[in-house]
């Protein structure tokens, strides 16, 4: 199944299940028992959604980020060994972790904004995973049960914040500066995560491109950690790294501006395509 | 005004304002307009707080966070000068940022947990501001008027973990390793924050004292910056940073163990008290 949450055209939100270029509007059936996708995946009722709701053509929607209000968004820094390795590290032994918040985060087809206050806006192509089962404390062997899905997340970073100082957190967290989508392909429909292919294009010229097996950390040894340290809960996003390729290290540097366009395409998942434009002046 | 977010005897959770030993249970008339003081927040309706609610010993209720769900706590890296100074460090010219999640945090009086996963459990004692008003683009000049009013923090930090990369994130978020407490005391009460001293005691041994002065990224800068990265707003948590005389750089080291006691005091706003246990087995 593919998992989305929209806003329809008179602005009212709802969630449902896509359908080639049709949406099924499975909240205007279970709205009432589960106002949003995080409360049916919370109830572990993702099986409920199939085939529920009339159709909508996707055209007519704005998709927002599938799960818009998750507890959690943990993203994982430089992940691919490759480029761990030319740039002269070692394969790293733990997962380095930082958060986002959902404000940080647009749907596909929504601008992502360049900040007022940087010039350095850079794309990050990545795999998002969303956990679908709550845990503490998962074993590496447990940890692929507690997915529910993937999807392409775009990890929008200001650089200059980025290194304002060690901690990542500031370049991060601008609002709608990344965006996640276009839904959630559960996992019984992907199969093997680690056989797909990561591209990044800037205005349709390849930028990224990297399989998922190159995770220098491996998703279930990322799952371990952060439950390790807490509460995994249905709705959480783990966002796996970029690969190289990003626009700062790229010679000459390519930075985000207004009128460019970002795809992150991860084979067997889809496609996540942003226009950018500036944050609006206040 | 003192506000404070409790658990009654009987399990049920309310907020409400605190006169000497005494609890005024506000939650028990607002409940219905307010579910709990961060709506109070939102709505800008902390004045309706004063005098409302009957009185309960504050021995016969758990003290909770004071804002139990916060949408954001931005905690600031290493920020007090003379520690910084005597680090060989410069003064940093940006705050340095991270998160931690709410579930890593406990009431005053309820103990803290050492994680399974470590030996490594430090205390960090610091001022912890709660943002009252909304804003985005705060400039310095503007920034005290976004402040509801003070706690103390006991920043729980798991050394090894907060090491383990450059990213502190899962040092800093390990459930129930963190208190806030034990109540908000609103900035009309405490006057000039900045004349306040702040002293952490681990079995009643001074451990850290420093005045609050001593920031050295001040309150404005922080809240100038972080809102340039997104909207703050009301109930977030701000936690300013420690100065010299954690566990870590003692000599000799001082780790937490079950039996210990911490307490965060800084004058004007209260004192932070929490035994320390293990994290229950699974």
């Amino acid at each position: 199944m593919r998992l989305v949450t929209f806003q329809r055209a008179d602005k009212s939100q709802s969630y449902g299940t896509v359908e080639g270029d049709l949406i099924r509007d499975a909240g205007a059936v279970l709205g009432g028992t589960y106002p949003d996708l995080r409360s049916v995946l919370d109830a572990g009722a993702t099986a409920d959604l199939d085939g529920k709701g009339d159709t909508i053509k996707m055209s007519d929607v704005t998709l927002l980020p599938p799960v818009p209000n998750p507890e959690k968004i943990l993203c994982i820094g430089l992940n691919y060994l490759p480029h761990i390795l030319e740039s002269g590290r070692a394969k790293p032994e733990y997962p380095s972790i930082f958060t986002r918040y959902p404000a940080s985060v647009v749907g596909h087809g929504t601008p992502i904004e360049r900040p007022l206050a940087s010039r350095e806006f850079d794309y990050e192509g990545e795999l998002a995973l969303v956990i679908g089962k709550a845990g503490r404390h998962i074993s590496e062997d447990d940890a692929w049960d507690h997915i529910l899905g993937y999807s392409c997340f775009n990890e929008g970073s200001v650089r200059d914040y980025q290194n304002h100082t060690t901690q990542f957190w500031p370049g991060k967290s601008f609002e709608r500066s990344g965006a996640m989508g276009p839904w959630i392909v559960t996992s019984d429909e992907v199969g093997d995560i680690t056989a797909q292919t990561l591209t990044t294009r800037v205005n349709g010229n390849v930028e990224q491109h990297a399989p998922i097996s190159d995770l220098a950390i491996g998703i279930p040894e990322i799952i371990a950690y952060a439950s390790t340290v807490l509460t995994l809960k249905p709705g959480d996003i783990i966002v796996t790294g970029t690969p190289g390729g990003v626009g700062r290290y790229r010679k000459p540097q390519l930075f985000l501006e207004p009128g460019m366009s970002v795809e992150v395409e991860i084979s067997g998942v889809g496609t996540l395509v942003n226009g950018v434009i500036d944050e609006p002046s206040a």
